[in-house]
């Protein structure tokens, strides 16, 4: 008998439109009134006290009794030393692949005469002061590092703060240490939770306030972030949040015991993890489900993984369209194609945060090494919302620089519109300086250069 | 005696850090308790009543009875035939030159191999549906039809619905149908406020919801965008808003009638608008003040523009450099540098969403017809928010595939990363992959293939 629950496979065809509804519905994600209580409390003391108020908090939240918030760099230098050779080797090879993907997605200056005499630019420049926030727990995440870390490296951020809850010993993991050194940190913060957001978007006296925090975190860490960026002027923020999802479509080319191994994968982040199966082979479907009840038995923590199994979906499509149509609606943040020539179904699944090509391409490759970003839009923002990349440590702002011909060439355009939407003071800054001696002057020396240019 | 209160010229220097902090600070920004409740029962309601409720309230806010919340297209091809010749060929102008800037914005594909046998690509997709939300009131605004569809339009954004509240007679202006026209609108919606933005939300009957809604709006319609970005799911939205803002650096090259005009532009906006000249030339901000006193004069709504020259800040500054460190801190929404070699500053003072380089560049060029969008980050979001570009009507995501030769290059990161992260069930994803059959023996075909290619 099966010793844990995995949820039943379903034939689409045979649900209803509520019952399709339902299946494809993601937890309701709203933040307790208490808790926004809480966190608003915690962002108003962080704000008022600085550092003194950040210390308190970890020693209330965190049980660590630090003399600074911050870690000195020659204290990251030594942890980073000891981290296991195994290790850095890892995050040597996952860094080059990072930065060689994300060195490609640099932004491009836009610089053209619209008319003549019209030059309009569109220009680049990284974000002054970034904030990385790295999650703390049971486990070390340094990948979190690289992938926020390494296109603020890239862009060249000024500052790049990195913060993450201290450990029992007021420390951070030799990992942490060793990838945060890899892409330059400037500083490395020893705070967690909402205190740790709120130090990044106000400021205290040793932390600088930043413009952009990025990163994922808990429930408070996501409340915090959400909060801070609705302050006005407040930071911005990398993208809103919600539980991780791994969507798979199989055919009968793939493989039970990978799909079961990669929806492990997922569902080990926690008991709110989205896992759907979809797949026109009834037989893929259940050799599929057989495969997790073998799978999960040889897992450490088998009891925690089978929980998002239980409200999982495994269902089974008339044929692949179905199945892809199915995946657009959903928009899952990590798509697996487990398909016979898999990559001729990527465009008609799109609606991805990032997509698993063929029976090679474990989700597991994406989250540390490929070299693709493995902060994505997750509860269904795929459709509206970009997968992190070296633009988001960007800003553009533009240029537009006129000679008295570019004016008067516009000149007609500007006031005709101007009187349309009754701003007579925009049209009149048109024509007070057509009118002037000055423009008069600046126009007949340019004109009489280009005609001995011309002669 | 001068008639208009215009706010006294101060030295920057002579000020104490307290002093300047006020100067530049931006008016609260906080959408009242009443005002937020207001609008969240109005998007309430039009979630559960869709149309009916999108035409009871047009009905009590907008005084016009209408029998279908969308125009008809015909309708709208009706309206635009009566735009008057001189509009239509600003509109015409406006149009080509937003057009040609904003197409050389084009993001581009990534497709590399980040490792043999790894090829990861960031893709673009135009995100499917967007609303472009256009204010009523007493003026019509095509420029902001141009702004916001001219860029979905070249995303080839699948569904592009503008919205605007209706005029007396339950129709829009000739200019704003004749611009909407031109950028392909799908979908005209005859509705304001926080019902328009909640119907491009959450959806009706007839109006889809969308994925991005972008446009500027009063409080209403402000705090409405915050709220349904903030909902699990909700679509994102462009920028957050905050009044206008000009900031003009002058020397002694510039001319006072010149900046006093761009003064004025802005100012017309409304009384909260921010006004701000930064000079090294106590000459030149003296002109300056007297010329806003002429102009004033002969400005049809003098009283109201005058409200915000009130509030505006004339500063002294030691020299230029001055100049541009205080722009950066106070990181203007539109910046104008009427200076000699203007050119040279502008990555000094390059925290503004967009510059108006040299004396012949006002402000309303950009507003209207330079080819920049007037969609522009305000009130200190030019640190952190980017003027709005063809990239935000696109979605970006991410691509891997693997041949078994790339996973098992990847392999040892993998694995080496997830037990140090203590996810056992994402190193078996790869390990299972790594020791099954079907892998060892596709390993060896290719292999043996690339053999025989070399023999």
């Amino acid at each position: 008998m099966a010793r844990y629950t995995i949820a039943s496979a379903v034939r689409w065809q045979s649900l209803s439109e509520e019952e399709r509804r339902s299946r494809l519905q993601r937890p309701a994600q709203r933040a307790s009134e208490q808790l926004m209580r809480q966190v608003r409390d915690i962002i108003e003391q962080v704000e008022q006290q600085g550092d003194s108020a950040l210390l308190e908090l970890t020693q209330r939240f965190d049980n660590v009794s630090l003399d600074s918030p911050v870690l000195a760099m020659e204290q990251v230098e030594t942890l980073a030393g000891r981290t296991e050779q195994k290790v850095k080797q890892a995050i040597d090879l996952a860094y080059d692949n990072i930065r060689r993907f994300h060195a490609q997605q640099q932004p491009q200056t836009v610089d053209i005469e619209t008319m003549p005499g019209v030059r309009c630019q569109q220009r680049i420049a990284p974000l002054r002061k970034v904030g990385l926030y790295i999650p703390g727990g049971s486990a070390s995440l340094p990948s979190t590092v690289l992938m926020c870390g390494v296109p603020a490296q890239l862009a060249q951020c000024n500052e790049r703060i990195l913060v993450s809850p201290p450990d029992k010993d007021g420390l951070l993991s030799p990992a942490i240490c060793y990838a945060a050194l890899k892409c330059g940190v400037t500083q490395v913060v020893l705070a967690g939770g909402a205190q740790a957001i709120a130090a990044l978007a106000v400021g205290t006296q040793s932390i600088n306030a930043v413009d952009k925090i990025f990163g994922p975190g808990n429930s408070y860490v996501t409340a915090a972030k959400q909060y801070v960026s609705q302050l006005a002027g407040g930071p911005a923020i990398d993208l809103p949040a919600g539980p991780s999802e791994l969507l798979i479509i199989a055919d009968d080319t793939a493989d039970a015991e990978f799909i079961a191994a990669d929806l492990l994968s997922q569902a080990e982040h926690g008991p709110d993890s989205q896992v759907i199966l979809l797949s026109p082979s009834t037989k893929v479907v259940e050799a599929t489900r057989a495969a997790l009840q073998r799978q999960l038995a040889e897992l450490p923590r088998a009891e925690i993984t089978a929980q998002a199994l239980a409200s999982s979906s495994f269902i089974v499509t008339e044929d692949l369209t179905e199945a892809a149509a199915i995946s657009q609606r959903y928009a899952p943040e990590h798509l697996s194609l487990q398909i016979k020539d898999a990559e001729d179904w990527i465009e008609q699944t799109d609606q991805a945060g990032s997509i698993f090509v063929g029976h090679y391409a474990p989700e597991s490759g994406g989250d540390y090494a490929t070299g693709t970003n493995h902060v994505l839009p997750t509860y269904g923002y795929a459709r509206n919302y970009s997968s992190l990349g070296l633009a988001d440590f960007y800003r553009r702002y533009t240029v537009q620089q006129l000679t008295p011909q570019g004016l008067s060439l516009l000149a007609p355009a500007i006031t005709a519109l101007a009187a349309e939407e009754k701003l007579d003071a925009h049209r009149l800054a048109v024509t007070r300086r057509l009118d002037s001696a000055r423009m008069q002057a600046d126009l007949q020396t340019a004109t009489a250069s280009t005609e001995g240019e011309r002669q």
